[in-house]
């Protein structure tokens, strides 16, 4: 059986969505490829059996994690390491170990940097193009709360664009 | 509180989704609000609360729901009634049945017409635009299977696009 790419994430509140993608219909070229989202685990591949292997492991950790808050206060950017601008995720240790639970034992590692939760709101700009958007969006100040209480699990098509696969619950419902 | 839209949708293998891509990027103005998808329940709207009995009831459904198999052989279209080209879903008492859990009891009615299962790869087309793809894609002979497993509750962003909010895997798992 072939391997299919997969990548988790978080998907947060109506309202923050809609104001992401205010920002990425202008400004990310991948707007209308995946709804705006966190990031827990980058693109990795993964056979049917794998996939199963996964999903099991998926539901332990959805169960031993609590629901949790979050908070977005502002823009950043990764440049110069990549022109991605983004709605910074303040730190939380509940994404943080998410994020490493879902990059050792039977999971493959499918991270090349640190960990930094954020909702992208512009990228494969040109260095210019970087500069003007984030110039204009590095002084906005957003005073946004959201409660997450579910993950996604989702594969991706041959245009580029996510379905997502399966839904887990945050805690032992 | 305030109301989102919901809907609730099928999404097959794939590699019917991206047949129905194949299209769908050519032929379907809103080829990147949703994945291609089968709708089962078309968009209503719902209160938190209101939301949180309908996820009920769809627990319900899915458990009482066994994973069933659909084939597709043609392209059909609701013209004169819409300009709609669509993957014909071969009939499907199980697909007729969800349908029909979805617009009763808890649930809003939120069907205009008689229940016919397909994915959508071409619509809001002018009338001599719809009569030259219908015309090339009547012929079409296709022989696609899938087992569905699963439906999605979605919920709308100011967009248009679709967000997935849960997956409801059928059978006792």
């Amino acid at each position: 059986m072939s391997t299919l790419n997969y990548g988790i994430a978080v998907f947060p509140s109506k309202e923050i969505q809609d104001i992401a993608n205010s920002y990425r219909k202008r400004y990310d070229p991948r707007y209308n490829k995946i709804p705006p989202h966190i990031t827990l685990k980058e693109r990795f591949e993964a056979t049917p059996d794998e996939i199963k292997d996964i999903t099991s492991e998926l539901d332990r950790i959805a169960a031993e994690t609590n629901p949790f808050d979050i908070e977005i206060k502002k823009v950043s950017s990764f440049s110069p390491v990549t022109n991605t601008v983004y709605l910074k995720v303040e730190p939380n240790d509940t994404l943080t170990s998410l994020n490493q639970k879902m990059n050792e034992g039977k999971f493959p590692v499918s991270q090349q940097f640190a960990f930094v939760p954020h909702i992208t709101i512009s990228q494969d700009l040109s260095e210019d193009e970087h500069s003007d958007v984030y110039g204009s969006m590095r002084m906005l100040e957003f005073d946004l709360q959201d409660h997450i209480d579910r993950f996604q699990l989702l594969y991706q098509l041959e245009d580029g664009s996510w379905t997502v696969y399966e839904t887990f619950k945050l805690g032992r419902n």
